[in-house]
């Protein structure tokens, strides 16, 4: 059973926001039973690098553009300057996105997974598009005859 | 300048493949003084632990629904089974998507990024969802005070 009655709760404005919280632990509980719990607050689980991955997302088409990588600074600059910033395991650097190129990525919103250790980011991208060669976004080779050929899709 | 008549030749299915192949070099040869020269093939470039991140997005809504891992059994057995088939980190085995819940994936289409590392796999999510808390997906933490609490989106 999905917990409806909780999302219910918490979408109230109604109810203040301490109230909504008691409600919402309430409600979890009742319904536990058959589904797992759910904890209230995530913390980002930082990899042995001390990286998450960020997949960056089109907020107006749901396009994927592309999977980059943030430490700790990155997500907090991601959040304070509302573009994204990711950390550069090549260059061993911070990298504001579209900083040279222009072609920034301006933050709309940006969720962190079930187990904390994937972020989802939805983005407005400025410019020609988010692939370091020009195209919209990244995924362009496609399975054919057991090889990874630059495919149609490269063209979106 | 975008290699738009790369596209164009490409998809000109009146061209027998090796002529689309053949044009399609020339037009990137002629197009190349101002973008970065794709490579034609690209090879997954597995991390240390032998393994991809991979991005599952419902083939119909868009939803980003969750990331996980393959090694390369895992993707050969995902497309030869057109099914998602995982590497759990945690178990240290394979993890074919739904076998115990139901909530199958069914493969709609891959793709491999422009640098190797990172796969796409456009799916249809069957039964509730693709998260193992039951929900449709796994992005439901969002910042709010300097922590991720669950959010609204839960409710999606």
């Amino acid at each position: 059973m999905r917990d409806w009655a909780y999302c219910f709760w918490w979408q109230d404005s109604s109810l203040a926001a301490s109230d909504r919280r008691a409600v919402a632990w309430h409600t979890v509980a009742m319904t536990s039973n058959d589904q797992t719990l759910i904890p209230q607050t995530m913390q980002p689980k930082w990899n042995a690098d001390g990286l998450l991955p960020a997949i960056a997302q089109d907020a107006r088409t749901g396009e994927v553009l592309m999977m980059a990588w943030m430490n700790e600074e990155a997500l907090r600059l991601t959040l304070s300057e509302n573009r994204t910033v990711y950390w550069s395991r090549s260059r061993k650097s911070l990298w504001r996105k579209g900083e040279t190129s222009g072609n920034v990525q301006e933050l709309v919103d940006v969720r962190l997974d079930c187990d904390g250790d994937t972020l989802l980011l939805k983005v407005h991208q400025v410019g020609e598009g988010a692939c370091h060669t020009g195209r919209r976004h990244c995924f362009f080779y496609e399975p054919k005859d057991k090889q990874w050929v630059f495919g149609a899709s490269a063209c979106d």
